[in-house]
């Protein structure tokens, strides 16, 4: 009776996206407490000081740090802040900048991004160093910033030596290192690092920080590492429709997630989820895992008929067509038994279908 | 020694901006509903085909409805679907789009904005019809949009005859009229019409519809009278940086907004509110009001040097330095207490300096 | 039977801009010099390595010196070298690159051009220091560049002292000055100054240095009097779409025209030309000379039934319909003749017309 | 003592490039037979009505044409009159606008250029039919259109029957076919059809028509073969910054060119001479031509260590470092005496280099 009543109603949580998710009840709890009295608009408030506050005392005293509204804002503001529109973007081929934005980057800083092949979602020194050409002929967009995203769009994670050689070889050729971030709290909690170590101590120029994915109703943080970088990003800021007249509740957000360690809390529970889907998927068979489960994604490659049959119950996103390989996600509101139904339904319907 | 206490503790309320107000609570209960469960990202949701329902009864049922981030995206969006980037806008001088967003317009749209003489705030048929030359010249941008604020930003309205004629204007040349109503209701509410009375059937286009300074945490509608415009919508605010991937939470405030006429309610409070600040600063000698008060704003003229001092206990925005003129704005919060202690003071203050 | 035919056949030659000229014959005849043999293409060339030297000859060693097509490029790429998208650049309002370039400057830049009241065409410092307030504030697009032009639109020529105060005030805030010199040869050969003398030494900081207007074909240039700016222009010119691939026709024409000083010749002559016409009309009763003839345009008020009249047989551009002002242009290839032959025409016209 | 001569002196022409070669006396004489009089600017003369004229013999009476200055803003005004900017153009990833115009297209558009496979410079139907996907997804540029270089930029030509399959597969898509015929002249001399039947007939939209490197000064023709395109054209070029003044300076060489066959006469010669310069080197051991030579181009693998010592005394572009092959261009004005020095040249550096 049970089992056919879960089968009839819809589950009430799915893998198809962190940004699926709830806002986590500490969030609406600092935006219930800050819903009183006025407050001076545009961020010139309390709460947007003390906020910065905690990012200062994350990633040291001297960062800048602007709130946004979404994850596409974070990243196009960064990079408008680092190129004129003669440069280039170097990005992975499969990075959310430049597959999943809507031409937003190139749109607003008239820039080229180049897609760079990026087996697991990794830029290396060496596909980077062969794009890395042109320089000083006028005919040729000048490469400027290498954009990785950390966790990586496959759910895998940045060695801090891979992020430091990127870094690197950025800053001799004068270059940035800009890193999307939307899943930042995810890669950090996975290595057992601070955000300072994970992102500035290996030389990250500028970081896009991500609030939403992570339990936010709506925020994220464009943060700079160098202080120059800093002095025309509240024009930049607003002439691109980023900046929030009641920034209290943004701020408020980005506090919570910095209070009691929050960020951490969340983040490592979703990569704990994902190593139990991982785990329990493995064990059906035809289903095969396509990349290291680092963080807080499962891409597995399923067969092809079993995909149609299982969104009909739980929504999610198939990553590659061609190759049969689906996205699942989790959560800081994902639960155990979210995982365990969910297998168990993955595998009975897997099984359902004849080899 | 309450009254002594009430000059050295700061009031809880100001008179700056009707975006330095709370959210409302109906508003924020709406968010506190919708939190639970996973729902699909990006607008899929039930949340947000609700919200637009709510629009659609209010407008007609084949209305375009697409939530935005806040006022300067509602506006430059709204230009960037009606304009190519060899087009001009025709706005008021101080209008908004001119001169408070940071140049976002022409970054975005390309196009130029073409500032016209506006006393009051008003545009006039007589004034737009002196800018509507070089049709057809290739050195010249070319007339496309008319951009009016309603109510505008000198706290006038625009009387419906005024708005029919420069829609007619408007279409009788190919230009489209745009509304830019971050106050749109307490424009309504100040006329006692509906919202469709007051917008799509005087032959506006398309109209930016204001929620964040009515009550909403951060919320505006980008909202199509012709269908035809609204095909490709859906690329412009994802390429502009406004599509929210938690949409459920900014349609339940829209939804809340719309529901019971909160739209309303707060509205006509506020109005009430300014014309009762309206009477009791004109009883103060030497104060003078500057401009019709017909929605939530009272604009006037005061001694120079009050200004500072009032500001010290009262945050509020010079409107004309050269002028001495002051804004006051009341809100949805704003309570007759805070109006009468306010104007107390500034009488107290006014009458302290000598002619 | 002489008097009919020359009214029968159209005059070869009109008063309707210093554009409609024919090519200087040292010009073409550099062109044809130019035309032998295979030569690198897209500036790397001795020919524009040549013309080059010329200007460095004229401005200093150290000048930046870009060939572009056209007066708009010249200019807009002039901006683009100063500016960020969330800048200003005050100009006035009559200023070519406000009303003339189909707001090119705009959508290439993403900047504001603010219009600026500017009688006689020249800005002052009190009118630009009225219009630099908002810095800092991020709601506000940051005010840049000043831009002028020399000699103006309406034919006037500022005095060297006041482009030096408006440098000054330029400087004093981190702006700069920009120089339209589409017709600065008119106005350097006016006031018998070098060209260094009249643009460098006064703190000009990017000139566009006009040769079509004066006797070339079709070229103009960006001289840069900062060398920091020089940097990135290669980049800003190819992706303006500016960059000639047989750049040596360019080059050539440049250096015709900084050659035996024909530059000055030409606009000596032209600018003789415009005296004479204003001396021959102001003997017409009822035309009136609307600004001082002080380069090689003539502003006239005239009888509003003879403009129709006289546009049969001469083809010229009313500068002011409400106003009924003409504008007359020189150019180095007008004749006494023309001018004697053209006022007579006039003169007969207008008193055809009863007062 | 001529062959000492010969190795001392530099030879007047080289293999670098068609726009190295000088301008065909037919259209300089053309020139000098325009300077004469006054006419007015901007396109509104008999030389430009003139010069439309040819062009709507060759195409139809319906083709909208527009002149511009160089073959970046052939293109790029091209793609922005098919385009808003959320739209993606699909183009081969070595075409000229995807890697040799310095961002112009993105910038200007605000599109994103999608590069494409395209072994032999070739798109093919399979190619852009993988590529077109993510239709109606807001957070995926649209694909608008389909950009081809006829002949391409590896000196391959496309066939009738590829070209039509293109076409066929964009308008069933409401897309647009855009060809960047830079060097149209030599793949329609090649296939010996009417410029009509190789362009508008196979179903191209627009037209990016090539004059430069086919013996013109500098000038490129935007042709649209859709009339509804070419509304609000006028706007986009002067915007773009590419409306010539002296227009008749333009109009006239592009007179010239369709005059007597001239285009037909000039390609014809170049892909003659490249036919001999193939057949020539072809001879040399260790010199593979690499693609096939079909227009005025060829591409040839040569001993890596031969390349300086060519350079050393011709001047011309190596194509591909890491392949070691280089690109060699003729053009109107190439001889076979200039081929005959060249491969011997050539040959003699080859055949010194042992194996």
């Amino acid at each position: 009776m049970v089992l056919l009543n879960c089968f009839v109603m819809k589950p009430s949580r799915s893998f198809a996206s962190d940004n699926n998710a709830v806002v986590h009840p500490e969030v609406l709890e600092a935006i219930r407490r800050a819903n009183q009295g006025h407050v001076v608009g545009y961020g010139d408030d309390p709460h947007t000081e003390s906020a910065v506050g905690k990012f200062r005392e994350q990633f040291g005293a001297d960062v800048g740090v602007f709130f946004v509204f979404n994850g596409t804002a974070a990243n196009v503001l960064s990079l408008q802040a680092l190129t004129r529109p003669f440069h280039a973007v170097l990005c992975p081929e499969l990075s959310h900048i430049y597959t999943d934005e809507c031409g937003a980057p190139e749109k607003f800083t008239g820039c080229k991004l180049v897609p760079l092949a990026a087996p697991g979602g990794k830029l290396t020194v060496e596909t980077v160093a062969h794009a890395y050409h042109g320089i000083g002929d006028q005919h040729h967009v000048q490469p400027r910033v290498i954009s990785i995203t950390q966790s990586t769009e496959m759910g895998t994670v940045y060695k801090p030596a891979e992020i430091e050689a990127l870094a690197r070889f950025a800053h001799e050729r004068k270059m940035f290192l800009h890193m999307d971030g939307a899943r930042i709290s995810n890669a950090v909690a996975a290595q057992r690092l601070s955000l300072r170590q994970a992102t500035r101590d290996l030389g990250v120029d500028v970081l896009s920080f991500g609030g939403t994915k992570n339990g936010l109703m709506g925020v994220e943080a464009v943060v700079f590492f160098r202080p120059e970088l800093v002095e025309d990003f509240l024009f930049v800021r607003k002439q691109g429709m980023q900046l929030a007249s009641k920034m209290r509740y943004m701020s408020v957000q980005m506090e919570a997630l910095l209070t009691d360690d929050l960020w951490r809390r969340n983040a490592e529970h979703a990569n704990r989820m994902a190593r139990l889907l991982e785990q329990e998927v493995k064990k059906i068979p035809r289903v095969k895992i396509v990349y290291p489960v680092e963080a807080n994604g499962v891409f597995a490659q399923i067969p092809r008929e079993a995909i149609k049959k299982i969104q009909e119950r739980y929504f999610f996103y198939v990553w590659s067509e061609e190759e049969s390989v689906v996205r699942w996600m989790c959560s800081f509101d994902t639960t155990e038994e979210d995982v365990r139904e969910f297998t168990e339904f993955v595998g009975t319907v897997v099984r359902d279908f004849p080899n």
